[in-house]
């Protein structure tokens, strides 16, 4: 049996992004099944899938996996010749925590940035809280390619799950036009020029604009 | 060096208490670096620790690791002999799902009933979002034991990180005396009776009431 990935829209769900490119990453055949969110049925056709009704959920010979952290947990241990992970112990410690930083935090840039990879306009103003969640991305972005990133354009220098973990902010800073310094600007660029990136990318306009 | 565990307040902060129980199953003896947190200097003391400003932060030679769930991935594969995830690719799978699930939801039961180890007190009314997140909780710790706890009391048989990060929601059903069913009435009576939690506990008292 191949694994299943259950997501949501792709234009508004970045946690099912993220998840994405992480199989996407491991290289295997995999099966897609999408659901629409926000709609009547939306729940019912989740809970079939996962005890939680939310998406992310890989789909397992053993049972379902959900969450997208257990997800990209349960991938690196099972295909651990992919190197989800960064290798060596403190690099894949600080990628970890990074990760997590980002599943348990940045509401502000959240709430008021959702995830519309079809838009291109800027918000009229930029609440002083999510300007600082800005700032703390700049500072991961920056801090990790000048430590680790010197063989390459990611996070770790060859592309891991923390990229696939901060890519749909990446997708956020620019659909919403936020300014960027170096190299945070150069990093956006990197993930836009992600072919696993671009196709999800395509197929969520192609659903928003049908 | 010893590994460092930066916590705060023990009354009430469950991410601390979840970092020091998994810590305490590995076994090895670490340094505790206690900050009272919501002072003046709270978060000029944190960020001394880790670029966060939160806790726990575990500080280890390589530098910092922060966020619950690094910090518990981290001690897992330094320490595999622990065995802190269950054995099993599937158990270990489920674990980090309701553990992934803890770490970025149940945001009803972590508002309204904040952890509180001196408390003992009910809520004059549980609202429905909280309700249902108990309910969760509840299926969660009855399906884990159901499956996987037959050799022990704890939710994947031996004591393991999902007990970790799922002690203090066993203590807020406590303090706030909510009614549960079996096995979560058990299930919490376990959590009291795990001597790490104990301490742990008994000291948040001592702070508290001096």
């Amino acid at each position: 049996m191949a694994l299943k990935l259950v997501i949501g829209d792709k234009n508004y769900s970045s946690w099912s992004l993220r998840a994405a490119l992480a199989l996407e990453l491991v290289g295997e055949p995999y099966e897609e099944i999408a659901v629409r969110l926000y709609q009547a049925n939306s729940r019912a056709r989740l809970l079939s899938h996962s005890p939680t009704g939310k998406v992310p959920v890989l789909v397992t010979e053993a049972g379902p996996v959900w969450d997208t952290l257990a997800i990209v947990e349960y991938l690196a241990e099972r295909f651990p010749e992919t190197h989800l992970w960064p290798r060596g112990e403190y690099p894949r410690a600080l990628a970890r925590s990074i990760c997590a930083e980002m599943h348990s935090g940045f509401t502000a840039l959240r709430s008021h940035l959702p995830m519309d990879l079809a838009r291109d306009q800027a918000l009229d103003e930029i609440p002083g809280e999510v300007q600082a969640d800005i700032e703390r991305v700049c500072a991961i972005w920056s801090d990790c390619r000048e430590r680790f990133g010197e063989d390459g354009r990611y996070l770790f220098g060859h592309v891991s799950i923390a990229d696939a973990f901060y890519a749909p902010v990446a997708a956020r800073l620019r659909s919403y036009q936020v300014s960027l310094p170096e190299p945070a600007a150069t990093y956006v660029d990197t993930i836009y020029g992600w072919p696993a990136f671009q196709r999800w990318r395509q197929a969520a306009l192609h659903e928003v604009r049908g």
